[in-house]
């Protein structure tokens, strides 16, 4: 039997939304049933060139949206700033939420957010698209093989794109009462979630900002990075960036092998991704050439990872709706892991690069 | 006409010695003329397990081989705190001079060495192999072209290899009186060059060692990094380890484009060496695939890249001796840069991870 359609509204009609829509219509237990954005006519506007279906239900204001009975879940890409209004005000109204990264300015305003959805027992994801690939969950597998990566020892992630000189000025991003988190939660979000990821989701003891962030005039971080350190003696690095050319890396290295991935958030190719490998690699007599297993990896994706994402995420409104289950509780749990992170790198930024204890 | 052949004397029978003295007999102007231990024995064996031409020159002190006047030049491996003694002593007696990395346990011991080269007019060159490789001119090629690479913002390097416990227990690079700079000028070394060598060797402003380096009971570093900054807002960071699985790579991301390199100092094939290099790189419409240019390049080699690091240092021993040339300041200088970031990543270490700015 064919899962039910979970209809969506979309709220904001932002340029990522375009992508997320077209997500929604490819997953298969996903439909969009309304847009919203402050005034009809770019509601209107954004249906039409996005060839939303004809009976796609336009609202001029997000609380209109909210109040329609027939929207299950709501997609919620408006700037950071204004997270947690739309998103507890969509949970209040019962509405299961896929909501943009970063998931908030800090992690005490995601906590009311947390708090609204439990109380309304609706389902919350942030909108991390990679983590749904196909090839992630295999990278995975490699790296829980301990005969093949052994223990994870360090890792280093970076994600960077050039901005041009429209988006330095005006893009949302770079304006402190709208996504005030800068490049550290656009691009800083991702090389934090990989290392958390990296680390089974277990939490640094300290966070410590690189020297060297680049700001802007209004004090919003254009360029930044930081350096991790667990209990174990696992450490990390990332970079992230808004003024250096589009890159994005993870590095895993274990007492056993070593993970490379360079495309790991948007992969080059939308129909397969890769990754390679090398496990107990030394060198030949001379110290002249390397010995052991290197391996190249491809993983089809029958989705694209972002529809993916909208499957998985209707699938647990489903189970909540038809077989009574409660929300999973995953998701919110590593977004809260990925903001607590970033807040901890943002305060050290702020406090001149000192380590900052994170809150287990 | 060909070129003199240089006589090289090996100061030392360590396990490097094996794969420098294959080198010296593929380079086309050099020749091994003799070998010293501290014991006639050692030496004697050394040179007949490594096929040593008979008529080698056997000698049991290090003084013994440097009083012969036909050694043109020694190749000096000997653990770094002796590096000071022997190359003084070296150059004292006229002999150029091939110093195995790191040069010396600080830039104070350097410049000692760098004093005696000069006023005995020999040259000195360290034995960082890679840099002699001729995929490294092709890359720098890459990343000097504006129009694919724009402008240098930010570098990541790493060497990381899984010492074994004999090594942990017993090595030379883990004792503090022998190499006791450990990981950090060992692995370090080439982490600090390839940064280095990415910014055309101008020195950063600041060095800041990241927290959570592993020492062992005797205080030697098996394992660190550091964060580094330059005026221009360069920054770079590096991690070197001698437990993690082998590991080496350079990711360096200018404003229009990125290289990538996965085996820097040791290719994984003797013959020929590849990097990748992106430059333009965006998305298309929906964020979903890459758009831009992205090539692998394959460079074949000719010799072993340790082969052109003799034959280099050969020409210019020939240089010096048959057409009165002066040595070559070009490769003590970029030692000496990296002696000084290393110092001052150790100092920052020690303390506590405070930014320690550079000496220009």
């Amino acid at each position: 039997m064919s899962e039910a359609i979970v209809r969506f509204g979309i709220l904001g009609c932002a340029e990522i939304a375009r992508k997320v829509s077209r997500a929604i219509t490819l997953a298969p237990n996903s439909t969009i049933y309304a847009v919203a954005s402050r005034s009809l006519e770019k509601a209107s506007n954004f249906a039409a060139q996005n060839s939303f279906p004809p009976q796609t239900k336009i609202y001029g204001t997000y609380d209109a949206l909210l109040e329609d009975p027939d929207v299950d879940a709501v997609y919620l890409p408006l700037p950071t700033s204004l997270h947690i209004r739309w998103a507890v005000a969509a949970a209040c109204k019962g509405k299961h939420i896929l909501l943009e990264k970063p998931v908030a300015m800090n992690v005490a305003e995601f906590d009311e957010i947390v708090k609204a959805c439990s109380e309304n027992g609706v389902q919350l994801m942030d909108g991390t698209m990679w983590m749904h690939h196909p090839r992630t969950a295999k990278m995975k597998e490699f790296l829980l093989d301990k005969a093949i990566f052994g223990d994870l020892k360090s890792m280093h992630t970076c994600f960077t794109f050039g901005a041009d000189a429209d988006f330095l000025a005006n893009d949302i991003r770079v304006k402190p009462h709208l996504d005030g988190l800068g490049s550290l939660g656009d691009a800083g979000w991702y090389c934090i979630r990989s290392i958390l990821w990296l680390a089974d989701f277990e939490l640094p003891e300290t966070v410590t900002a690189l020297p060297g962030p680049v700001l802007n005039d209004a004090g919003v971080i254009l360029s930044c990075g930081a350096s991790l350190r667990w209990k174990d003696g696992k450490v990390a690095t990332f970079h992230c960036s808004f003024l250096s050319h589009l890159t994005m890396d993870i590095t895993a290295i274990g007492s056993k092998g070593t993970l490379h991935v360079h495309d790991f958030i948007i992969p080059f190719q939308e129909e397969e991704a890769s990754f390679s490998i090398a496990s107990e690699a030394w060198f030949d007599e001379f110290v002249t050439r390397w010995t052991g297993k290197r391996s190249e990896h491809v993983v089809k994706a029958e989705l694209p990872q972002e529809a993916c994402m909208v499957k998985e995420f209707s699938s647990l409104v489903n189970a909540i709706r038809t077989k009574g289950s409660k929300p999973e509780m995953k998701w919110p749990t590593i977004s809260r892991k990925t903001q607590l992170v970033l807040d901890s790198v943002k305060q050290s930024i702020e406090q001149g690069f000192v380590g900052v204890g994170v809150l287990q």
